[in-house]
């Protein structure tokens, strides 16, 4: 008989056996077990990802220590709803301060002058800009799913909330960019009201001027999606969109920027801040967490105080672990342009079954990752490549040594197929030996 | 000179003046003095709400005790994409427990079969429910604004987001529900695709069942707004509106029902569980902060535990504190109707200038709440009542004596209007005397 999920039956079919197996296990539980049973899970989660863990995961991090102690999480259930000074709750003066602080900070670090900071993820930034921006049925480009533009760009994601007609960017898989040739008369052909850039693998800049200067040509507003390279961008080390001719950042405040789950926008154009100001208040919040916003603004202060710095490691670490993986027989994806200018990696997992399979496998050894879609895979293909983001590792103190010792569990798991568990004792080892 | 605000020069002038001072306040701090600023900030913030505030906002609470033990903020830097056998990234194989057990147990005591428990804020729940059933321009109908119909209900709300036209339900101001008797032919002139109920200020059950009837007669589907109910619903105390018709619930997770920050969507209906899944995932979350499921899941196994509960408190405080409130010389709105049948309380504060006002001079002594629209009053006058919810105090341990005190210090506050700083110290030591 077929195992069907009672949570989600339309979910595929292997979600629906993993989900009924769950739903038969935690039947009937009274609150005793529920409560003991939950402990028991965050703690096998804790051991396994923080304690004992090599996280790669290259669109999540853990909150600097010092943004961190800034949390104070039951701040998330109160209210706080308008301006400073115009407030429909009473009582919470003191947060007045943070909702100047957060803001300033943020805008000042990502070369902009305004910062929504209230939205709750980089998907709702972005609906933030196609609600502030479009109408319904408007046309918005771009990047394609294989060449990193990410679900919230796409119609199966927040565009398609705003019911948008999206159309894929030329690409060009080699320079991992748009093909700035094709660009103009593709423009020209679909005039879109908004052009999306920025990926979910971003190896290296885009030439932001350029595509910019296309933009103008149809009237588009250019909109970066920072998500995975806000903190390269906001410590100076990548590039600043904002000054190469964005109208638009949208970002996460938690992967490479270090500070709480969370987005912001910010912008120079005050016409635009006011929109996305209004479509993310009251359009898309009420009560907003509050919790965010002092270790936002103790992350963006990181930022701001420079000197050689986290993104700095992270990108060092990207830069010693690409080569490592190179030396251990990896085909690292951009060999001809150095592999790798951010604190991403991307490897070519078609030796190994594919992005998905390959993760699999090296889960079972203690290092988590995840597949990715490959510019130039064809359309269809399963994610081919594993991404690897060197955010976390580097903030629990590897450097390049460590790098090294990465790409060598890599290559047993993978290439080598020794057996997981002999592998994992060696990977939870190394993650103990950091401090 | 008029005072302009840097961060958002487009905001009221009262907000600009109290922006404007901030930002000269807090300009060119370096990161050590934002550090400790933003502790002092959170430090007086939690003195003055958590430790010597009488915090009676509708609208929020604070977590059960047992709820915030499950609570592990550093899992929402954590992803999570995709259904427990068929995610995205590896290592996750914890959460799956989460993943199915929430969703389980909040399905069960709100008397559905199905939740989406991923939606961070109602509002993103309301407008899950908006993409999944409606297309820009269709039309909804919903409460007006001073029968406490949501922004999120409304076109400068979610319902914008997706480009609905939105048209007010009629409305019987004397029984606080829809007019039923006006609603069949409103709705054959209107052809909503929904219908939705559930308010702000929820004094009273709806008739659901009588609004399901009209909404058949023109295929629209019912939602219920159980934001403020939820917990209510829950511990089976209030109304149950699955059992009496509404094809969809939305809640919040966190004011009544005392569970994290964040919402669900509940239903019955197989296919419009389905279509809610998607418009949350992949339309409106990427990764989504499955910090939220432990205390979401014990927060509902709470209410499934059962007996002489929290619900119960919050319910008799509400109808302690409006008589005794009535007894201090307070016009406490639907006398004629026992004042509540839920844990809200709304104050007429036309005596005292209104709500607005009232609530600033409450604030002054440590009473924390808001102004709220009364069904009634004349539209386009500034909120005439004051919102009050029990949920807070009750668990902070004050019963009926408790509440009664408190009717007190708002009757020194508004009517005999005594030096605010006195009635505080008063306020503070009733505060404090509540373990």
């Amino acid at each position: 008989m077929e195992e069907r999920s009672r949570v989600a039956p339309w979910a595929p079919p292997r979600a629906q056996r993993r989900l009924a197996e769950l739903e038969s296990e935690l039947a009937g539980l009274g609150l005793d077990e529920i409560t003991r049973l939950v402990d028991a899970v965050l703690a096998e989660h804790r051991g396994r990802l923080d304690e004992d863990g090599i996280v790669l995961y290259a669109g999540t991090n853990t909150m600097s220590p010092r943004a961190r102690a800034a949390h104070e999480a039951s701040l998330g259930s109160r209210p706080s709803m308008g301006w400073p000074g115009d407030k429909l709750q009473t009582g919470l003066d003191e947060l007045d301060v943070l909702e100047v602080l957060a803001p300033l900070q943020v805008a000042a670090v990502m070369g902009g002058e305004f910062a929504e900071v209230r939205l709750q993820s980089a998907t709702l930034a972005n609906l933030a800009c196609y609600s502030a921006l479009t109408l319904p049925g408007d046309t918005i480009a771009v990047l394609p799913a294989n060449a990193g533009g990410h679900t919230s760009h796409h119609a199966q994601g927040a565009a398609g909330i705003r019911a948008l007609r999206v159309v894929d960017l030329p690409y060009d898989a080699g320079r991992f960019d748009v093909d700035h040739a094709a660009l103009p008369a593709f423009l020209r052909r679909h005039r879109p009201t908004l052009v999306v850039i920025g990926a979910s693998l971003m190896l290296f800049p885009h030439d932001v001027a350029r595509i910019r200067k296309a933009c103008d040509e149809v009237g588009a507003f250019l909109v970066y999606d920072a998500s995975h390279t806000a903190g390269l961008i906001a410590a100076g080390r990548f590039q600043r969109p904002l000054d190469e001719g964005a109208h638009l950042v949208t970002m996460s405040t938690y992967t490479s920027f270090g500070g709480p789950p969370g987005a912001a926008v910010v912008t120079r154009d005050e016409n635009l801040a006011r929109r996305v100001s209004t479509a993310a208040y009251p359009g898309l919040t009420a009560n907003y967490d509050a919790s965010r916003l002092a270790p936002l603004a103790v992350a963006a202060a990181e930022h701001a105080a420079g000197g050689p710095g986290y993104a700095d490691r992270c990108m060092a670490g990207a830069a010693s672990l690409a080569a490592a993986l190179d030396g251990e027989g990896f085909t690292v994806a951009a060999a001809d342009l150095g592999w790798t200018a951010s604190h991403h990696v991307a490897v070519d997992a078609a030796a190994f079954g594919g992005g998905g399979g390959a993760a699999r496998l090296l889960a079972e050894g203690g290092v988590y990752l995840s597949g990715v879609g490959l510019p130039g895979q064809a359309p269809g293909e399963p994610p081919r490549g594993l991404r690897i983001g060197t955010q976390e590792v580097t903030r629990r103190g590897f450097g390049p040594g460590g790098m090294r010792e990465i790409a060598v569990l890599m290559r047993r798991l993978l290439i080598d197929r020794q057996d997981p568990l002999k592998v994992l004792q060696d990977t939870v080892a190394l993650r103990r030996s950091i401090p």
